[in-house]
Order: structure tokens, then C-alpha cells, then sequence
């Protein structure tokens, strides 16, 4: 019998310890509060911000957005993030990426304070990932990820881990973090060859691949633990992840269901970034 | 019949793109000039000076050495590193670390002019690192195996390569560059379960640990190629890699000898990197 990973357990307990957090800073008269900054009406965009809010008002963490226009300059841009880093009412700033292509998205990145980058965005947060360093903001998903396998007490010291990505936002911090857990950590990604014999001899398998179904039972032996990232639709438009769920759960030692996995974490993940940055002031 | 990638070859090469960098960073007035940031008396750090000066003579970089007192404050070499970064006379600076306890090297680390940083110490350069940008400054060690490896047409793409290391200043920063060359990485350490079956199945393995003459033929087959960072000392007192050179090498593919292969590189790397300063002014 395999185990589910849910994340609405963790999720649960992450609040509460927002919510503990909060109670605390409501008695130093702190109100934590995350800007986001939204360029144009990108409709993903507007469908995250409301799940943000929702999520905000849920706690008592107070959201406040500041709508740009899609063709707003680089230098305004800049002006407008100082300001909000300038402050002291905010203690998130949160920018929804990708920018536009006129953005330059290096030099924005370099303009939130390091103090208020609760997506971690800014170089001098994401080179404390690389160094292993996680007492500060980290990049929402793969930190996710990390903490549902810790809630589900998956042993990760010496544990042979193989991530299927590379890229900045999950795999390469998340092979970082794993090494501050002590595990061994393989990095697959679409030029690696036999990918099945990689995952077939690790313990954990972690993909974010982004193709709906495409790892199947071949993968895996029965004591895998399946760390599933990706997030993609099927083709009759189902949210889905990498792994063929149906056909795969029931093979493996313990599995992420998509959705109601990794990704139903990650806002909880930046929420308590903001409570961290309201106490850290 | 294996072969030894020995480091000569590549600092031949590299130090003649160097001289023929400097020709035309000379005429136009431009004498590229390494500052050498020393505290204290050192014997270890006194001997990397001689080398390292040595080094510079002979391709037409001038060296100057910037010697402090051991038991100089944070603040006062903060001034110092300031004074350096806004020097224009001055092209790279490198700071000979670890730097004692009561130093905050953190604070220096980010002081360092980005743009002067040859030795990758500040977070901005080590970033670029973690995202696969080599255009920049880089750690000279990891960026020598790389280097060593390159010359020698191993075969990096889509190759699986086992790093026996997670330091800052080797195995991060190696595997993000492997990553970027569409290499397979997985990251070894103490606390790695059964070493032995990642090396063997590995094609390429780079090895610092730093105990002499640890690895043995047990950790490679004959496709084995062998790049061997570790720098010790046997009962001898002679100098030896983590590799048992004398019975591994007729075993395996390729590998690269200690002394004289990967360390004797490094040097030549940050001289490159001085170049590339004097360039980018």
C-alpha cells in the first residue's frame, strides 16, 4: 500500500504557524503585508493573484497589488519597486514573472530588497540557495518540496535523490537545499541519456518536467518516493503532473498527487516569507 | 593504453591567449595589474604570493601585493578593498582566504567590486555561477577541471559525470558548469551511501576530497575518465591527488596526475581572469 503525500497537511500546519506568527506581530502593531506588483491582465496572472489574496485574507496577512501597464519602462518599474522597498508598511514585494521582453528583468531583480524578496528573485537571496543557506526567503517551489517530504518524515540523509530539471526555479535550488538535507543528488534534465536508469536506482525521484503523464511505472521500483512538480493538462484539459498517477500510485512507496501536492504548498511557502520578513524588521 | 591529461598543455594554451591579450591591452595603454590582499605571515599564503607573482612576470601582468596585519579590523579592510575597487590602476583584486575568525567575510566578500572580483568571491559573481552564466569571473578550481577537461575533447554532453565534493569553492559551482555543458550530475559527499556504486557507473569522476590516495581501482572501470582535484600529502611527505595514481592509471581511460594536472592550472585561470578585467574597464 503507498502512501499519498498530500500537501493540505502540511499546508494546515504551515498556517498555523503563520497564524501563530501573526498573533505575535499584531501585538507590536506590525500588520504583515505582501505588494504585488502585476504588469497588464495577463489572465494566469490575475487567476494567481486572487488565489494569493484569498490566501492572504485567510491568515491575516494583508495584500495589496500595484497594477502597472504591460508597457511600463524598465526605469519606471525601478522607481516604482524603490518606493515599496522605501516602505515600511510593506514587508513582501512579490513581482509576477515573466516580465516583458522590454523588462530587464537582471536589473529589477537586483532592485528589491533583499529584505522584502520573498520570491527570492534578488541574486545575493538566491546565492545564499546555492550555498545551502535556507534561513531566508527561497524560491517557493522547490522549498515546497523539501517541505513536504520533511512532514512525511522521508529520510533524506544519505538518501540518493534524482531531480528531473534544471532550471532556476526548481532544480537547481532544490539540489542545493537536498544537499544541506545530506542526501546524494543527481541532476537529470532532457540531455540525459537512459533517465529511466537514473530513476529506477534512486530513492527519490523529484520531476518537473512539465509533459502530463510522461513517467510511467518503468520508472520506479516499489520503494520509490515520488516527488511529482510538474504541472501540465491532459487532453480532455485535467490538471495533471509528470507521473501517470492512476497507474503508478499504486506501485510505488509513497507518491505527491497532482493537484493537491507540491503545488497546493507553495503559496503557504510565500506567505510565510512575509510573515518572516514582517518579523525580521 | 590510458591517457594522462596532464595541465601543461592547457596552461600553454591558455597563457599565450593571455600574452596575445596583453599586446593589445598594452597598446592601448592598458598594463593589466592583479592586487594581492595578504594578512599576516602565512607560510602557505606566502608561497601562493611567490607563485602567483611569478606567474604574472611571465606573462606580463603586474602583481602588487598589499600586505596587513593579521589583526586588522573588518572595518579597516573594508577601506582598504574600497580604496582598490575605486584604484584605476588596478584590474583584479584577490584576497587570500580564509581570512581570520574576526573577520566578517561576508561584508568583504560583497565590498569587492563585481567587476574586479578575478577570484569569485562576491555573491553578484557566485550567482552568475549558479545559473550556468560563465561569461564572468568564475572559482578558479572548478573552472580548471572544466578547462582541463575541454581541452582534452572529453566528451561532456549528455555524460554522466559523479562529483566527489559540495564545496562553495568546487563541487556547487563544478556542477552547475557541468550543467551547462548538458552533463548528467550527481553530487557525492561524506555522507554519500555506497560511493563506489556512483563512480563505477559514472563516465567521468571528479574527485576532492583531499585524502590521499583514497580512491582506488575498486571506484572506476575502463571507461573511466578521472579528474582528480584533491590535494594532499602521503606518509612520504610527497604530494598525491585522492587518487592511488601509480595503480589506478594503467586501469582506466583518462586521468589527470597529481601534482601537475588539475592545481596546476588554476593559476593560469586567474590571470585570464585579470585579462578579462583589464578588458571589460
Amino acid at each position: 500500500m503507498s502512501s499519498i503525500l498530500k500537501g493540505k497537511e502540511v499546508v494546515k500546519r504551515v498556517k498555523e504557524d503563520i497564524k501563530r506568527d501573526i498573533v505575535d506581530l499584531n501585538e507590536k502593531d506590525i500588520e504583515p503585508t505582501l505588494a504585488i506588483v502585476r504588469l497588464g491582465e495577463n489572465p494566469d496572472d490575475i487567476a494567481y493573484e486572487k488565489s494569493i489574496l484569498k490566501n492572504c485574507e485567510g491568515v491575516g496577512i494583508e495584500g495589496k497589488v500595484y497594477k502597472k501597464d504591460l508597457n511600463i519602462s524598465t526605469e519606471e518599474l525601478i522607481n516604482s519597486v524603490e518606493r515599496l522597498n522605501e516602505d515600511d508598511s510593506i514587508h513582501g514585494i512579490l513581482i509576477f514573472r515573466p516580465l516583458p521582453k522590454h523588462i530587464d528583468e537582471d536589473i529589477i531583480a537586483k532592485t528589491i530588497s533583499p529584505l522584502k524578496d520573498v520570491d527570492c528573485m534578488n541574486p545575493l537571496n538566491l546565492e545564499k540557495i546555492f550555498e545551502g543557506d535556507m534561513k531566508g526567503f527561497a524560491p517557493c517551489t522547490p522549498k515546497a518540496a523539501v517541505m513536504i517530504m520533511d512532514h512525511y518524515d522521508i529520510p533524506l540523509k544519505g538518501a540518493h535523490v534524482v531531480i528531473i530539471n534544471r532550471s532556476m526555479v526548481v532544480g537547481r535550488p532544490l539540489s542545493m537545499m537536498l544537499l544541506g538535507k545530506d542526501s546524494t543528488v543527481t541532476i537529470c534534465h532532457s540531455k540525459t541519456k537512459d533517465l529511466k536508469k537514473f530513476t529506477n536506482s534512486a530513492d527519490i525521484i523529484v520531476t518537473a518536467l512539465g509533459r502530463s503523464k510522461y513517467i510511467t511505472n518503468e520508472y520506479f521500483n516499489k520503494e520509490s518516493v515520488v516527488i511529482d512538480v510538474g504541472i501540465s493538462f491532459d487532453e480532455k484539459g485535467k490538471m495533471t503532473g509528470d507521473v501517470d498517477f492512476e497507474n503508478v500510485s499504486p506501485n510505488v512507496n509513497a507518491i505527491t498527487p497532482v493537484p493537491g501536492g507540491v503545488g497546493s504548498l507553495t503559496t503557504s511557502v510565500l506567505l510565510s516569507h512575509v510573515v518572516l520578513a514582517a518579523k525580521n524588521i
